[in-house]
C-alpha cells in the first residue's frame, strides 16, 4: 500500500465530512473510521466495473451499517459510478441521489437499501446464497462464470440486532465461504462505550458459528494489514470469514474521534478543519478529490474493466460449448415469462375442498416444474406450510445444487435473506411461515417493498381457522397490518384458482406479495380464476340491482356465497364479491372498482376472519361487519368460527340488518 | 433422587401424551422429552408455592418453549395449582384452562404467554432484571425479602430466533446471576434433524454472552445429573448459566422417540400403550397420577408452603425494622396511583412550541420523580428519543440500584424483557426506539397486549418529519398496524399536554400504550388537556353546526388549526377535531362520538402524515385526505411536508372539496 493509497482514504474521509456539514445532517464518525477497510476493498480486492455496474459476476458490496452512507457516496463518486460531486454537495437534498441511507435502485451501485440495522448482514447471506447456487448449477470445468465474492460492512449496531445473528448462524452452517463480513469494531454507540450494552465476546460467538474470524489491529492506518486479512478471508472456501478491525470512530478528527458525539451529527466546521491539519489534508476548499487520487483510480478502472473483459470472453467461449446452459443462464437473469400462466393447466385443479395452504403446496410445485430458479423454504414449518418443491433437492454446504432451504427458526432472517437472494439476481426466492409470524419479520417485508423485490411470502394458517394453537397463532391484525404497508401486495384466496392468480402475480410483478392460506379445507368455487388478478370481482351475483353487496376474502366467501343462497330464499338479491388482494383492487379504474361496488347499493357485508379494521371503506356509510377485533382462542376451529360469529346465520342477519338501515 | 421422582417424571409424560391424543392435537416431543429436567426443578430447586401462586418472592417458571404446553399443565395439575384433571382432558378445547399455548392470566400459574418462539427467554431476562433491582432497592442485612430466580425451559426452536440472542447478550452484559436457562437440546425441529440449520456450536455462543454453561449429557434418566447442574448454575452469582440439557425427544415411545414426527402431532394412541410399556407405567386406564406421586408431592408442598412462611415471618420483622421500606415495597407492587394525575403540575407546560418526544421526555421526567419504579429506557437512541431519566442511574451489572437502561440495539428483546420487568411485578417499564422499528419489536408488542402488560413503548420520529434520515426511517403504515392490533393503544399527542394525557393513560391501564411523537417542534394547543383522553375531542369549534370538520392527529392538528382561520375567512366553519388515540375514542359512547362527529356533518378531512388506511370509518363516503400512501423520502422535513402536500392550502382544498360533494 502507498502514500497515494492514504490519501485516497483521506479523500473519503474529508470528503463525506464535508458533505455531511453541508447538509447539517449525518453520520460522519463511521465513514471516517471505515476509510482504510472500505478503499482497502473497493481498490485492491473488489471484483467490479463501475463502468458496467451491473456486470452479473461482479462482487457484491453491502453497507450493513447504513447510516454511513456518505462513506458509500464517497466511493461511488471516487470510483466513477457516475455519482456526480453535485449530488455529494446536495447529500440527504430532495431530489439528490445521495439520500440519508443508500436506497437501491435509486443510486447506481447501491446494491441494497440499507439503514434497518442487521438486515445488510443477512442481504449479504443471501446473496452468497444465491452466488452459491448458481455457480453450481452454470459453471464447468474452465468456466466459472458465476464467481464472486459478496461483502458488508457492518458497525456495532448491525451485530447487536438478532436478524444479524439468525442470518450468520445460517450462514455458517451452510458454509458460505465467499461471504466476507467486515466489522468496524470502533466501540462506540449513540448512547456511549459499547461495553455497557454488549461486552460479549464478537470473536468466540462468530467461531461458534462456524466462521473464520480474523483480526486487525489498527484499522486506522494499517492498509496493509486490511488488506492481508481480506487476502486471507478470501482463501477459506469452506466458511464464511468475520473480519474485525479495530478502528476509532471519526479518526483523525481531534476533538471528536473516540466519541459517540461523532456518531450521528456533523463534526462542526472548526472540527473539519482541525482534522484536516491533523490528516495532513492540503486543500482548504471543500468537496476535493486530488488529481493524483484520481489519476490512481481511472488506472484502476482500466484494470476493473480489463477483468469484465476477460469475464465476457469467458462467457462467449462458454456460451459456445454450452448452448444449453447459456440458455437457462439467461433465462435465469431475465423475470420470470408471464406466458408461462397461458398455460389452462397452471389454473385447472380437482373439484373438491382443499385447504388453500395445500393448493398453495401444488401451485408452488406447478411453478417448480416450470421456473428452474425457484428458490426457497420454510422458518421450520415446512409440513405445514407445504412449501417444500418436492422434485427439488436440499440447498446445503454439501448440495448446492438443491433449492428447497431450511431456513431454521429464524422469520426475520428468513426474509431479509430473501431480499438478497433476490437482489443477487439469477433467483425468484419464496419464503413461508404462519402469517401470525409475518410479525418477526415485518422489518424484512418492510424492505422487500422500499426495493421493489419480488419475493413471495407463503403465509399459512390465516386466521382463527387456526383453531387449537390458540392466541398467539391467531393473526388478527396482520391483513390490516400488510394491506396498509405500501408496495406490499396482500393476498387471501379463497380456493385453489384464487391462489393460482395470487403467484401468478406474485411470480409476475416488481414487489413483494403476501399469500394468506387457510389451514382449513375450502371448497372450490365456481367462477373462480383469473378475474382474481382484479383484486376483486363478482364471484356470484343476481338479477338486476341486487339488495346487499356481501364481500368477503379467503375462507370466509364460501360464508357469503352460501349466505346469498339463504338471502335469495328470502326473496332478498345478493351479490358476493370475493376480494382476494385489497391492494390490486386499488389499482384498478374507477369504470371497474364502481360496477364490483355500485355506489347505489349501500347495504353491504364485510365477511373476515381478522380486524375489521381498514374496512369501512368498501362497507361504507351503513356497512355491517362480519370480523373479529379481539384476539383469538384455543379450541377446534369450527368451535371458534361458531363461537366468533362466523356462520352462514350471521351472516344472513347482518345482511338483513344492512339492507334495512 | 428417588424412584418416586421417575414415576412423577413418566407420569407427565404419560399424562401429556394421553391430553395431547385426546385433544387429537398439541406437541407430545418436548413435555416428553423435558419431564425429568422439569420435574428435578420443580421438585427439588424451584422455590414455589402451589397454595400461593402470586407469592412476590416466588422462583419465576416460564416454558420458552410454549407448544409443550402439557408440559407445564402436567406440572400445574400435579403440583396442586388448582388445575382440575377436567382441564388436563379438556387440553386445547373451548372454555378450558389449558390453552394449546400458555396464557398469561388464563391459567393460574402461568407466569408468562409463550408460543411465540425465543420471547420466553427474553421476559425472563426481563424478569431477572425486575428481581436484582428490586432485591438492590428493598434488601437489607439479613433481610433478602426478593431474592429468588428466574427459570425458562427453552428448545432449539427458541435458541435459533433472534430475540434469544440479543437479549442472552444483554444479560451477559448484565451479569444477571440469577437467570437459569434449561436447554432441552432434542437435536429435532419439525423439519428434521437440527443440523441442516442449526450445527453452530451454542455453548461456545452462551460463554460468548459471557454466561457459565453446563451440560447433561443424559437428561431422559439422569436425574441427579439435571439437580447437580441446577446446583451449580444457582451457586454462580454473577453469569446467567444455561445448561445444556441432552435429551430424545419423545423419550420412551418406541416408535417416535427421536424423530421429528413426535413434535407436533399426537403419538398415537398405539404408540402411548407401547410407550406405557416400555416405562413400565401400570396403569391402562388414561389420566392416573399415581398414589404416591400425590402423596409424595403432597409433602414437597408442605415444605414449600413453609418456605413462604418463614419469608413471611421475615418480612414480618422487615416490615417492623424498616417500616419506610415496608410502605415503599407495598407501593411498588401495586399499580401506579391514578391520583397523582390529578396535580395541575403535571398538565402545565411552557406555552412555546416543542416537539412531542421533547415533551415526553419532560413528562417522563416529571413522572420519574412520583413514580420511583418506573424503569426503562431505549435501543441506544436515548439521546434521540429523549428517554432518560435525568436523576436517576443506569442500570448495570455494577449498579443494580439504577433504572435507566442501555438495552443495546436490540428492539425486539427490549420489548420482551419490558414484558418480562412488567411480569415479574414491582416495576413499571417502557422503552424507547425510533416508530418505525416499531416493526422490529412488533412480536413483543402483540404479546403485551395479549397478556394486558402496562408497557409503554416510546416511540419517536413519528413521521416523514424525519427528515433527512429518509424512507427506512419514515414511518407511514405503523399508525394504522398498531391501531388494528387488539389491545394496543396507539397514541400521537398534538403537543405536551396531549402528551401527558398519553403518559397519564400508560400508567394508568392495564395494557400497552404506544406513543408516537414527533421529531420536529409542534406549537402548544390552546384547549389541549384531559379531554385526550377521551382519544378524540373538539379542539376547535365554530358556532352553529359546522361546515366542515378537519380530523388530524399530531404534528398535523397544528395544520388543522391553521386551516380552520383560513376557512373562516372565506365564510365556511369548519370544526377541528384532535384524535391522539382512536383505540380509546373508540371505546367512547355512542352519544360522545356523535357529539364529535355528528352523522349529518359529512364533509370531513383527515389530515395525518401516515397511510389513509384505517380512516374511512371515520371521514365517511365524502371524506377527503390530506395523508400519504407512499413511502417517504430524504430530505430536510420542511421540504417534505411541502412535496406532500401537508400544507394548510392543502388541507383547505380538501375541506372545500368536501364541502362541494
Amino acid at each position: 500500500m502507498s502514500k497515494i493509497d492514504m490519501l485516497a482514504v483521506d479523500t473519503i474521509r474529508v470528503l463525506s465530512a464535508e458533505a455531511i456539514q453541508k447538509a447539517n445532517s449525518g453520520h460522519p464518525g463511521l465513514p471516517i473510521g471505515s476509510a482504510p477497510m472500505a478503499y482497502t476493498l473497493w481498490a485492491k480486492h473488489m471484483k467490479h466495473n463501475p463502468a458496467n455496474p451491473d456486470w452479473d459476476n461482479r462482487d457484491r458490496f453491502i453497507l450493513s451499517a447504513g447510516h454511513g452512507s456518505m462513506l458509500l457516496y464517497s466511493l461511488l463518486h471516487m470510483f466513477g459510478y457516475g455519482l456526480p460531486m453535485d449530488d455529494i454537495k446536495n447529500f440527504r437534498q430532495w431530489d439528490s441521489k445521495t439520500p440519508g441511507h443508500p436506497e437501491y435502485g435509486h443510486t447506481v451501485g447501491v446494491e441494497a437499501t440499507s439503514g434497518p440495522l442487521g438486515q445488510g448482514i443477512a442481504m449479504a447471506v443471501g446473496m452468497a446464497m444465491a452466488e452459491a447456487h448458481l455457480a453450481a448449477v452454470f459453471n464447468k470445468p474452465g468456466y466459472n462464470v458465476v464467481d464472486h465474492y459478496t461483502y458488508a460492512l457492518t458497525g456495532d449496531g448491525c451485530l447487536q440486532e438478532g436478524v444479524s445473528g439468525e442470518a450468520s448462524s445460517l450462514a455458517g452452517t451452510l458454509g458460505l465461504g465467499k461471504l466476507i463480513l467486515l466489522y468496524d469494531k470502533n466501540d462506540i454507540t449513540i448512547e456511549g462505550k459499547i461495553d455497557v450494552t454488549f461486552d460479549e465476546d464478537v470473536k468466540k460467538r462468530y467461531k461458534a458459528y462456524g466462521w473464520q474470524v480474523l483480526e486487525v489491529e489498527d484499522g486506522n492506518t494499517d492498509l496493509k494489514a486490511i488488506s492481508d486479512a481480506i487476502e486471507e478471508a478470501k482463501g477459506e472456501k469452506n466458511k464464511p470469514s468475520l473480519i474485525i478491525v479495530k478502528t476509532c470512530i471519526a479518526y483523525g478528527c481531534p476533538a471528536k474521534q473516540g466519541s459517540e458525539s461523532s456518531h450521528g451529527s456533523p463534526l462542526g466546521q472548526e472540527n473539519i478543519d482541525a482534522m484536516k491539519k491533523q490528516l495532513g489534508w492540503p486543500y482548504d476548499e471543500a468537496f476535493v478529490v486530488p488529481d493524483e487520487v484520481k489519476k490512481n483510480i481511472d488506472e484502476l478502472k482500466a484494470v476493473f474493466a480489463e477483468e469484465e473483459k476477460q469475464w465476457d470472453t469467458l462467457y462467449a467461449k462458454y456460451a459456445k460449448e454450452y448452448p444449453e446452459l447459456d440458455k437457462q443462464y439467461k433465462e435465469y437473469m431475465k423475470p420470470v415469462d408471464a406466458k408461462l400462466f397461458d398455460d389452462a393447466a397452471y389454473w385447472e385443479f380437482e373439484d373438491k375442498p382443499v385447504a388453500t395452504r395445500q393448493s398453495s403446496g401444488e401451485v408452488l410445485n406447478k411453478l417448480a416444474a416450470k421456473v428452474p430458479n425457484l428458490m426457497g423454504g420454510s422458518a421450520d414449518l415446512a409440513p405445514a406450510n407445504n412449501s417444500l418443491m418436492k422434485d427439488r433437492e436440499f440447498f446445503s454446504k454439501e448440495n448446492r445444487l438443491g433449492t428447497n432451504i431450511h431456513f431454521g427458526i429464524r422469520e426475520f432472517a428468513m426474509s431479509a435473506v430473501s431480499n438478497g437472494m433476490s437482489l443477487h439476481g439469477g433467483i425468484m426466492p419464496y419464503c413461508a411461515t404462519f402469517l401470525v409470524f409475518s410479525d418477526y419479520m415485518k422489518g424484512g417485508i418492510r424492505m422487500s417493498a422500499l426495493m421493489k423485490q419480488p419475493v413471495t411470502y407463503v403465509l399459512t394458517h390465516d386466521s382463527i381457522g387456526v383453531g387449537e394453537d390458540g392466541p398467539t397463532h391467531e393473526p388478527i391484525e396482520h391483513l390490516a397490518a400488510m394491506r396498509a404497508t405500501p408496495g406490499v401486495y396482500m393476498w387471501r384466496p379463497a380456493d385453489s384458482r384464487e391462489t393460482a392468480a395470487a403467484y401468478c402475480h406474485a411470480m409476475t410483478t416488481k414487489a413483494p406479495n403476501t399469500i394468506a392460506l387457510s389451514r382449513q379445507p375450502l371448497p372450490q368455487q365456481p367462477g373462480s380464476g383469473k378475474d382474481a388478478l382484479k383484486g376483486a370481482y363478482i364471484l356470484k351475483d343476481t338479477d338486476g340491482t341486487p339488495d346487499v353487496i356481501l364481500m368477503a376474502t379467503g375462507s370466509e366467501v364460501e360464508l357469503c356465497v352460501q349466505a346469498a343462497d339463504e338471502l335469495a330464499k328470502k326473496g332478498m338479491k345478493a351479490r358476493v364479491v370475493s376480494m382476494p388482494c385489497v391492494d390490486l383492487f386499488e389499482e384498478q379504474g374507477d369504470d371497474y372498482k364502481k360496477s364490483v361496488l355500485p355506489c347505489d347499493v349501500t347495504a353491504r357485508v364485510v365477511v373476515e376472519a381478522a380486524t375489521s379494521f381498514g374496512w369501512a371503506k368498501y362497507a361504507g356509510c351503513k356497512g355491517e361487519y362480519v370480523t373479529i377485533d379481539h384476539y383469538g382462542a384455543s379450541a377446534p376451529a369450527g368451535t371458534l368460527f361458531e363461537k366468533f360469529g362466523f356462520t352462514v346465520d350471521n351472516v344472513v342477519k347482518k345482511a338483513e340488518a344492512a339492507v334495512k338501515k
